[in-house]
């Protein structure tokens, strides 16, 4: 008997340092990543918002370069440990955790005691190609509807989402849809029940595109999830690509025997 | 009423490409994501191994410098589209599919038709620091087994894996345990049963040791998964750091409303 009965309840997994510190054991290890060590430590002293010592400042107190200093605090702004602001560098909060469940973004940063919000980029149809109409089991060419959305965390903004549905199933999306709405809770309303969805989820880099719409840095490493949403008949009605910032996101997710395939 | 019994028969969820490929609809977009754009299609027309045209001759063919090629393909490999083979370029295969299940990566591999192995590194004794003491509900500085191995798919290295586990539990660990062998089968034999597990997934870059170990390029993204594993009274008996390539791995999850928190 689990003593748990809200899995809410269980402390989120937390992230382990590596073993040895990321020191390799042979050779030399590389000047800039014993820098960022230190840096790290420094950090660790400091408060979320924090502002960082400057580059001159650490080059001066680790006697390294300014150009090693610099690829140190690169590396720690890629993994979310500091984060600009203006013309200073910062201490960086903790990553979202953001459960992997069915239910929408809204409602899984809410959980977090945070406050959710959506900025529309683009609603427009399009010519569904072949990998959506293999995924929505739809001919390739009929009419999808592309909502796409930025992702905001309280006023931050964390992603872009990319939703596909295919038009015929859901005509009203063309004329009685408000993008400031939830799609979600249009979908309910329209009698859709949400059964089960996959979930694909991969590292990829921030296009350029990306990095314009979201502000993060180039090439920025971030976590995409491709979904496949399906009604209780089996039939997919809708595709996703949401692209969250790798630095700012980290994902959680509850296994039990029970989800074996 | 689902006409899928069986979760394995879901087509995997492919990723889509980004909208508007990536290229921002307001200023200049940088030429070497262009030139990416370009050479994608490039690889798209070229079976996996196939040997990835020049450096040279890429930016004869897109009238750019060879500079500008490099970091195109830079971001390429990152993304695991090419890879290093000897002093050539080709085109990678894609990414592995990994389920997130509550079994063990080499069950997780043996479904995709893959054959896992496993290479140790590291065996030995460490004092619980407190992040461990938190999660394995243990006294901090008592002493966990820690197990570093390689993670291994048809002899590629694609992975490392960090487990501690708690002596006091698991004595026999220290003496009757052989690191070839199946952790998972040795801690069923004790009497383990593995009643939940909670992940948390994140991108982190590689350290040096970490390269050095698995053979990345320096600083590739990577996927980070932290588990803590409980038995069916809810006491955590191990938590495992786990390390994916990102250029090689991706993860699936079938979310069904009965996994709502």
């Amino acid at each position: 008997m689990s003593t748990r009965q809200d899995p809410r309840d269980a402390p989120a997994p937390t992230t382990l340092r590596p073993a040895r510190e990321g020191l390799p054991e042979h050779g030399e290890p590389p000047k800039y990543f014993q820098v960022k060590t230190k840096v790290g430590a420094v950090l660790d002293a400091l408060d979320e918002g924090a502002v960082v010592p400057t580059e001159r400042e650490l080059a001066t107190r680790f006697g390294v370069s300014r150009m090693t200093v610099r690829q140190a605090i690169k590396e720690l702004r890629l993994e979310g440990r500091v984060q600009r602001r203006g013309r200073s560098t910062v201490v960086a909060g903790p990553k979202f955790v953001q459960p992997l469940i069915l239910a929408s973004y809204t409602e899984g940063v809410r959980r977090q005691g945070r406050r959710p919000g959506r900025e529309l980029v683009t609603l427009e149809r399009v010519p569904a190609e072949p990998i959506h109409a293999e995924l929505l089991e739809i001919p390739a060419g009929s009419t999808l509807v592309h909502l796409e959305r930025l992702l905001l965390a309280d006023d931050e903004r964390i992603g872009l989402e990319s939703t596909y549905l295919p038009l015929a199933r859901f005509p009203a999306l063309a004329t009685s849809f408000d993008p400031a709405d939830s799609l979600y809770g249009f979908l309910r309303a329209a009698g859709v029940v949400f059964a089960e969805a996959d979930e694909r989820i991969e590292t990829v880099l921030a296009s350029p595109r990306e990095v314009q719409l979201i502000g993060t840095a180039p090439a920025l490493p971030m976590l995409l999830i491709n979904r496949v949403s399906r009604d209780p008949d089996g039939r997919p009605f809708e595709c996703v690509r949401s692209l969250f910032r790798g630095d700012r996101f980290s994902f959680t997710a509850r296994l039990t025997p029970g989800l074996e395939p």
